[in-house]
């Protein structure tokens, strides 16, 4: 219990399951609520691969948390990474601090998983934040400048080579898209070299595309990939990644942009609750999205594994992360009034991912939508769920203008070059 | 000549004078235009203090060179810095390559200056390119997390202690925009500590600010800026700064938020010319805005000091370098028809300067505007000098929300803290 002894809610993490919960819980003033979170904004991750290819700014994905919830007089925001977890006495430590807590909500998320081949992060950039979007936006643009400015088809060649390692939602969307920036947005703009030499390579492990998804609609989405000039590599293990490039059986891939797309792992402070995690270092949880013996730590989003009564567990996307959210949000004030629990139930509202402009593919339940109806649907649905309502405005204008235009407007190198360090 | 046997035009910057200069050139098929800067985008750096101050994104105030130009068939843009340029060879040196030009046209800017003591650079931040902008903004939105984590109204006060030197337009910009930050803006976000806490000084050496506007206008902003919390020392000499903070006759303000937008010094490639520099390293120009014996190099923009005819130096204003980048273009034109050249002739269109939401100062000839009917018109031209259409329209709704909201949408801290580091 806090001083004002108000129960505490601690909250671990302010993504789609974390800011949920606050959400709701904040409008109950018998509790005090602490949110830590080491970035400063809430990101809305689904669209993070625009901003890696120049499409949309940080500013337009990501929304300060205070702005969100720090108005609420019992909802106080840390910025500050949380280390470890005391369940035994109820402690949160993070910051060279510490705080107590009657009820904690770990929704701490999910970082790059490279299978054992840790080695692999140095010579591959992920998407799982905003620093990794700008350091892959700066990477596309400075290779399209230096092979302009070498004039020589061949070294242009070399560095316009691309290659995206995972072929879920999130690389068949930047395979997509980085195709439509170097193959046709920018194509007139530089003369010594044709922005058409760069190639793309799309490598799956799986024998289709979006496995999430029904077989039909993974195929169309390699096929429109291909017409967009992607190469897409279904069934195809990568052995090694290393300084050359990406070495797949009887075959190197050189680059020097190689996006890692394949994997996550839960983040690590799950490992320090001392409770059954599975292979990707995920939280087992039970139907109340508990950890066992502990109804007052809870677990939830791309940091659980919530498998009870289904056959596998359920995805890590922000729909499942939401939903248990609001769901342990709703839990601990019936506790309050002493209600009984009840399980967490999914309702899967259907998986969606774009290939490019007007083009996309989305599934909810037997319907499914392809193409340019796939998009629309993509694009309501997004828009929908983006937090802010400038942002909305802003991002459709963006939209709507880079479509008409045909124009990456966010295509700002930040640094500056320097003759010396070139 | 370029070996398509056209007269090859170098152009070193895209900043105000050097876009001009291009766009009109570049209407010439009969010439070869080469572009170099530093930077991969046109930036309207009258705005740069808004990104400063988490109002605006980067890439609503700076362009790609390259999307404003480089679509015109005899226009190439090299991303790269200009390093010396040979006159006697007509030969500029950039990024381990060399070009020859028949005619060149510097307008390579300006950077910060701190009159002598350069080790004063390493304690403060200027605000002459996107690169401080951001380092602006994250200090200030890092000052208030780091005081809310403390709890200690003590500490708070000195974490929020900012210091800005220099009391011209950008001075005066950046000291309204911080207080409204920080004393408005956040206020309600903030729970342990009190933001208006925070403390801005603005120190100007002269007996007034804004000395390129009449007193009454100088005069006017000081109340407006005091009555919005900041403190105003005019006439007040900068001894040392150094890491204690900021050290003036018989007093030291300590700050860790030290920002310089004092004095401005000439880029350095200006000395590789040979011609004779003033005081600031701006080289000295003719009044067709040539060297001495040079008819084909130019010097237009704040790197140059255009005085043949006036008082004073034209001053390091946008107008003036727009100005000379389309007489200069002209001339070229002019050349190649053999027609005889025209002296430059400068048109004052007034300066202005904003104070904060709906406060402003404008001074055109002897029409003096402040206030609210000051703001509206700043409003109107920087509006209407912003170069792409999109940008416009984003920037337009990003203001008119924010001062609905009194939000300040753009603070992403975009790195993440980490608990080793801090």
């Amino acid at each position: 219990m806090s001083k004002s002894g108000k129960k505490k809610v601690v909250i671990i993490g302010a993504g789609f399951g974390g800011l949920q919960a606050v959400k709701k819980l904040s409008q109950n003033s018998d509790l005090d609520i602490t949110v830590i979170d080491k970035k400063n904004h809430h990101l809305f991750q689904p669209l993070l691969y625009q901003v890696a290819t120049a499409v949309l700014s940080p500013a337009d994905i990501a929304i300060p948390t205070r702005s969100l919830v720090g108005e609420s007089k019992n909802v106080t925001v840390v910025l500050g990474e949380a280390t470890k977890i005391d369940i035994s006495n109820k402690t949160v430590y993070y910051q060279n601090t510490s705080t107590n807590y009657d009820y904690l909500i770990l929704s701490a998320g999910a970082r790059s998983s490279y299978f054992g081949n840790d080695q692999w992060a140095q010579h591959t950039i992920g998407l799982k934040n905003l620093k990794d979007a700008l350091k892959i936006r700066h990477k596309l643009l400075i290779s399209f400048e230096k092979a302009e400015l070498s004039g020589d088809p061949e070294v242009a060649k070399s560095l316009l080579n691309y290659v995206i390692i995972g072929g879920g939602p999130t690389g068949v969307e930047l395979a997509g898209s980085i195709a439509e920036l170097s193959h046709q947005i920018i194509r007139d703009e530089f003369h010594t070299i044709d922005p058409a030499l760069s190639k793309i390579t799309l490598i799956e492990a799986s024998p289709r595309l979006l496995m999430a998804f029904s077989p039909s609609l993974g195929e169309f989405a390699k096929r429109r990939l291909e017409k967009r000039g992607v190469e897409v590599l279904t069934g195809t293990r990568v052995l090694n990644i290393d300084e050359k490039g990406v070495h797949l059986e009887g075959k190197t891939i050189h680059s020097d942009t190689v996006i890692w797309a394949a994997g996550v792992q839960a983040n690590a402070i799950a490992a320090t609750l001392g409770a059954p995690l599975d292979r990707s270092g995920r939280v087992m949880v039970d139907e109340f999205c508990n950890i066992e013996g502990h109804p007052e730590v809870f677990v939830i989003g791309d940091i659980a594994n919530y498998t009870k009564g289904l056959e596998r567990p359920l995805p890590g996307v922000s729909p499942v992360a939401m939903q248990q959210g609001r769901y342990v949000a709703a839990l601990i004030k019936n506790d309050l009034k002493n209600k009984k629990r009840k399980p967490f139930h999914y309702i899967d509202k259907g998986s969606m991912a774009t290939i490019g402009r007007t083009d996309a593919v989305a599934e909810v339940g037997f319907l499914k939508m392809k193409g340019f109806f796939g998009w629309l649907a993509w694009l309501f649905v997004h828009l929908f769920y983006q937090v802010g309502f400038k942002n909305k405005i802003t991002i459709l204008i963006t939209w709507v203008w880079s479509y008409i235009a045909f124009s990456a407007e966010a295509r700002v190198i930040q640094d500056e070059v320097s003759a010396e360090k070139e």
